[in-house]
């Protein structure tokens, strides 16, 4: 366990994959290291990419990653893919397209699996963030393959949220709806070379005025890239560093981090608590008790009264 | 008390639209209003509408409440709103449009928001459907706007699960990626009138195809529509009562909505121990020692083994 903590303190590769599935699978010991790494956190900025299917995420995170190495950087990145449980991952094709950057020395690349959306909801994303953190990146690029629960756990640990859109993706009340606004600290307009591009700019450009300013928050910008031709990424990284350095000089990304802190602490005591609480005793209870329930002999607010004494 | 519970067991649409504000604003008396109408729930077909933004789901939805009122059904909708917080509801124009079927009777149509899909999980949507099941339904659609936590939730209380998609939603494998295949019962490509509709439709039928069968569950349709001209929606209502019939015939339906409890009750217990757990001592402790362990002299693990006991 020394050994481990200090070889990722040290950067080492391969000690840092080992670390993340130790806390992708929980194995007991998982805890015990990430108490370890955890004054040696805070260095990192933790950029979260996000973003309805198709927009390109995948595109921007590469090119991304890509000018983070060119400036001398050192990056981790975190994908997070809802492996649909009849094909069990081998839906990771659009990472392999990143494997030219992951053979790129200072990068670290890893997909982790959310096993099934329902329930297994990749809870931990922020721990294995917490390890590449502990190892010395500059950048951490978490991006969400998909849509759900996925995109509120990256603004749950992400400092500044990026929010990829694609002109194909419906206008932005589409967006709207879809509560991405709430989670955008950054908009993202990809393949902005295609029809309707500025229309949709402008508009979310419009409803994004029509917003009350926050106190501290600085207005969320709407940038324009085409991915696959790799423009518009250097003035994306201009408004990260601009945001980054205004939450700093504010004193707000200590208080996000508070924030995230606290949410992070709220969900290690509800685990806790839950586990301490449905033993071999209550779980044979539940499941003699369920039938009962179904039937309408009883109901399950009267159950959970009578369980939780 | 006594008095609603009455009103609403005999259909009362303002006696309905109060307990559903009740369970939504969580007034204490709203667990009493469940307790009773508990024993009078499980004979309405619960059907959820789902997919990504402007697939058309509100249409569908339409579509299939003026069916199944000229069929002879009474039906009841809950349409779950992801309000933006800047926006606050105003969002509302989709579920404008169906007013018009809102003024028929037999059919209770109700908007429920999520407030901020960060934390505001709109929990309440099973209870509202519990309320609309006692009050005599026959069917009851519950459709969500976007995507997102909305989506799991739904599948949570739904006997079968719809899922509406567009040839511009991006092609089958996008669907996959957003965990879409994982809730879908149906899969209903909608405009299908449109460029391309007919070469996702064989691609999404080909990827279900490798699916391994799961043992009593019938194979995933995918059914095509044009909402806006009224086009496949019978075909989809029989698809919707083959499946019942089906899985009323073999039992499955039982499972699934033993399984639903199950969860229900798993949920409603973490709820309490949650609030029973944080009284104003373990709040003021957390408030003190955040600092500290946000400044790294502690960390939350070891925080959470302390405070837990």
């Amino acid at each position: 366990m020394e050994d481990l903590t200090s070889k990722i303190l040290s950067g080492d590769k391969r000690a840092i994959a080992k670390a993340i599935s130790y806390v992708e699978n929980e194995i007991p010991h998982s805890t015990e290291l990430l108490k370890r790494l955890y004054a040696r956190t805070g260095k990192a900025y933790r950029i979260g990419i996000t973003g309805p299917p198709g927009a390109g995420k995948s595109t921007i995170t590469n090119c991304l990653i890509k000018l983070l190495f060119d400036k001398g950087y050192n990056v981790g990145v975190i994908a997070v893919d809802p492996t649909s449980p009849f094909t069990g991952g081998a839906l990771l094709g659009d990472r392999v397209r990143m494997s030219e950057s992951g053979m790129l020395k200072n990068v670290f690349i890893r997909s982790m699996a959310t096993r099934g959306s329902l329930g297994g909801l990749c809870k931990n994303v922020t721990e294995a963030c917490d390890i590449l953190d502990a190892s010395g990146k500059d950048f951490i690029l978490i991006e969400t393959v998909g849509v759900g629960q996925s995109e509120l756990d990256i603004a749950q640990t992400a400092d500044t949220t990026i929010v990829v859109l694609v002109p194909e993706s419906g206008d932005s009340v589409q967006a709207m709806k879809a509560g991405l606004m709430e989670i955008a600290d950054i908009f993202v307009m990809n393949k902005a070379d295609r029809d309707g591009a500025d229309r949709i700019v402008s508009t979310l450009k419009n409803i994004l005025h029509l917003k009350e300013p926050v106190e501290n928050k600085p207005e969320i910008k709407v940038l324009k890239t085409v991915g696959i031709k790799n423009e518009g990424i250097e003035e994306l990284f201009s408004e990260i560093l601009h945001l980054k350095n205004n939450l700093e000089k504010t004193g707000m990304l200590k208080n996000i981090r508070k924030e995230h802190l606290h949410r992070k602490i709220l969900d290690l005591v509800n685990n806790r608590l839950h586990l301490t609480f449905w033993d071999e005793e209550k779980k044979r209870d539940l499941a003699e008790k369920i039938d009962e329930i179904a039937e309408k002999k009883s109901d399950p607010w009267t159950y959970t009264e009578k369980i939780t004494g």
